[in-house]
């Protein structure tokens, strides 16, 4: 006998967790669709020389690498022949390159697929997850106007999921280029040094960070400094602010890259605007950097406002190049990632998970007698022809038993028909949710159990 | 520069045959969820220990392993760690036993994954592939109702999925056997060898397994190897055809295994007739007997009437024990498996994806001139507010590249609004399915392009 186990640092649910985590997933995936993204799944495993053009990063050090029996025996020197997906976004780039003839651009996809990553085994921390990706990827040039869509995306997504208030958070690379420029930090390395240790200001403290940054190794102008740390704290209040505050930067500091940079969150927040996004819902926040090797202009971040210790639920930016490795035609994008394993997980241990308390199945028929096996059968087709989940009890148990069954379950609708309901031409439907009993007309059971199920799917905003 | 490419046997597709796909799947999973099954998900890997439990198989040399760079170098001696699942059935077998005590059982449960077998890499076998499989696990016993259920559940689905005419056969593994025990082939050994020989008789003709099976080896007797050869041709041609041949059957053989699996037929036939299956689509077919160590009594297949040389499109059946590797309990089942990945690609080599013609993206906004941008977006959000699946041009190009692109993209309703129609309150839309062109009030919008399109999906009937 061998104990069954899962490996560690996978999320496995049971199955009412898993239709709320499913219920999620449908959600992105509406909406993605909703936005015209088209859907795109790439294999689990790539070529490894394909996966693994960069070599000795820190991603390569967390792959899996994956090789059939033969493979094995045989060993071999070198890298097994493949390797799994660590995200989502070299796979997409091996994708479009491949396929760039038989693709229009610009191309918007969707990507919802697990990835694999070799993480130190720790609570929250997932070697197995899901990542829930959109993408717009030009050809030579793209609009900076998708940046402003992407924000759309997101901002219909997480109302629609339903899991409290958010704000989603952006940036501008080349504005925080042009800024840093304007402090006399103006090589690319020098900023990220100079950005890594702003992120510790949370953690450590302005003194801290200002003592660095002013002291040996760094050796920066005091006011300079000042300004960094002033400017890292933006976050605008409202639509105008944001507008303002960007005003107030290109008068201080005109050079090339901020104003450039100033000009797109400037188009941004306009189209933000016509699309509908309330102003509640977004914000500039100019000490977000994302990575700092790979996003060139917007940068997202997205925060549940009443839970800011969660950090960022869906987080992208813009890059100059997606598919360098594999083709020479230029190929600009835009895009974020939810990563929804590890947000199932964080809403779970928060207690913000809602309708676990729901089945998938809608209805269940009891079995009352024997006899009326094949009955029972009857309804569940009419229930089902009528777009009703439901479940027959194809076993003989205590009525009690069937109730506390579906009571468990989750399940709303009981149906019930014995010998006098069947001779009359109803049937009997016990409501668990509101704790009603009422008889309705067989001819009329699925198109009722509908409507109560519309009515509360509207009240849930669903 | 790296050829961007995949890894031989796996399917990879382009958008707009994903979306077809995707839509197929979708259509199982609604199916599934109707009859009242619950999901799961398991993680790709499972411990090697755990999902190799009987080595040696001609299974577990095409499993492939997985391994993090950290354990690649350490090396080390025996299997690495994690395989790649290369079913859903013994992750299934290693769920329930792991949460035997938190199922309610009967455990009606899908499960629609990928799976990974190193198949020889050639034309139509693939190394990942789709499973959608069903299963329902009882705890010490579980009703033949079940295996009704089971019909019913492959009727629904593939009558939805609408890809032409099908038949779904099945046998009984106890009436086949105790029609062997009746010729005299009374151990099982020597039952799955003469099996083995009647699965040639497509291939090879009745004289050869004739000759085979009265040869040298076997030694049957003449007139056993004939009733051996017509037992297996039988096809029923009507419920009430195969009510008889059943009734025949026992008044010939009447020992215990032939009567309880011909019982069991019986009532598997009286129940698919009460859940409405049309009789037309159902049929006892003595020759089937699958897996020939784990079936024990209803086995299934499914056909397309019109496509037999694509062989069983869904097959399983009924077994006595899931899980005997993990628990002491005893869970017996039944359930079917549909190979999606092939089954696509096979239809798609037929000829017979039916609706790739059309996008997820049902309406494209224009852009008519660059000052109307933030209408076409507040255009578009209402269209998304209305449940209209909506792209925006968002980048300046001839309204003729416009039109042509949503064509192309199989997006069939192309809105366009400029200064004239704007001033009127009115859009102008383009139906490029019925190439028609109308005016509609900005208000009505949504709701008319709704119309129109549950109209058309009524008439395809989906």
């Amino acid at each position: 006998m061998i104990k069954p186990r899962t490996p560690p640092g996978v999320m496995e649910l049971l199955p009412r967790e898993q239709i709320a985590f499913q219920r999620m997933l449908d959600t992105v995936r509406r909406n993605y669709e909703r936005f015209g993204f088209l859907p795109v799944e790439t294999p689990v495993f790539e070529l490894s020389e394909v996966l693994l053009t960069k070599s000795g990063g820190e991603t390569e050090r967390q792959v899996y690498f994956a090789q059939s029996t033969g493979a094995l025996e045989k060993g071999g020197e070198g890298l097994p022949e493949m390797a799994l997906r660590f995200d989502l976004t070299v796979p997409l780039a091996r994708y479009v390159a491949e396929h760039e003839h038989e693709l229009a651009f610009p191309f918007r996809r969707f990507q919802i697929q697990r990835v694999y990553r070799g993480e130190r085994a720790q609570r929250g921390r997932f070697r197995e997850f899901y990542q829930c990706d959109i993408d717009v990827i030009g050809k030579d040039e793209l609009s900076v106007r998708f940046d402003a869509e992407i924000i759309a995306v997101i901002h219909s997504v997480f109302s629609e999921l339903g899991i409290g208030a958010f704000t989603v958070q952006f940036n501008n690379r080349k504005l925080m280029r042009g800024f840093f420029e304007a402090q006399g930090v103006v090589d690319a390395e020098q900023q990220a040094l100079v950005l890594r240790e702003v992120d510790k200001l949370d953690k450590r403290g302005a003194d801290y960070v200002r003592e660095t940054l002013t002291g040996e190794g760094f050796n920066l102008p005091a006011e300079g400094v000042a300004k960094i740390l002033e400017f890292v704290e933006v976050r605008s209040k409202s639509h105008d602010d944001a507008l303002s505050i960007l005003d107030k930067l290109v008068a201080q500091h005109a050079n090339a890259s901020l104003v450039e940079g100033a000009n797109e969150l400037r188009e941004v927040l306009t189209l933000v605007k016509a699309l509908g996004v309330p102003e509640g819902a977004y914000c500039l926040n100019l000490s977000i950097a994302r990575g700092l090797d790979y996003y060139t202009g917007t940068v997202y971040e997205t925060q549940l406002d009443d839970y800011p210790q969660i950090g960022s639920i869906c987080s992208g930016g813009r890059y100059e190049n997606l598919a360098s490795h594999y083709t020479k035609s230029k190929l600009p994008g835009v895009g974020i990632s939810i990563g929804m394993t590890r947000l199932f997980w964080q809403l779970r241990e928060a207690g913000l998970i809602s309708g676990i308390d729901e089945s998938s199945v809608q209805a269940m028929v009891a079995l009352m007698d024997e006899a009326r096996m094949a009955d029972s059968l009857d309804i569940a087709r009419r229930l089902r022809a009528g777009g009703i989940n439901t479940e027959v009890q194809m076993e003989p148990k205590k009525i009690g038993k069937q109730f506390q069954y579906a009571s468990r379950a989750g399940i709303r609708f009981v149906v019930l028909c014995g010998d006098d309901e069947a001779a009359r031409g109803v049937v009997a439907v016990k409501d668990l949710v509101r704790e009603q009993q009422f008889e309705v007309k067989r001819d009329e059971l699925a198109s009722t159990l509908k409507v109560e199920l519309e009515q509360a799917r509207a009240l849930a905003g669903r």
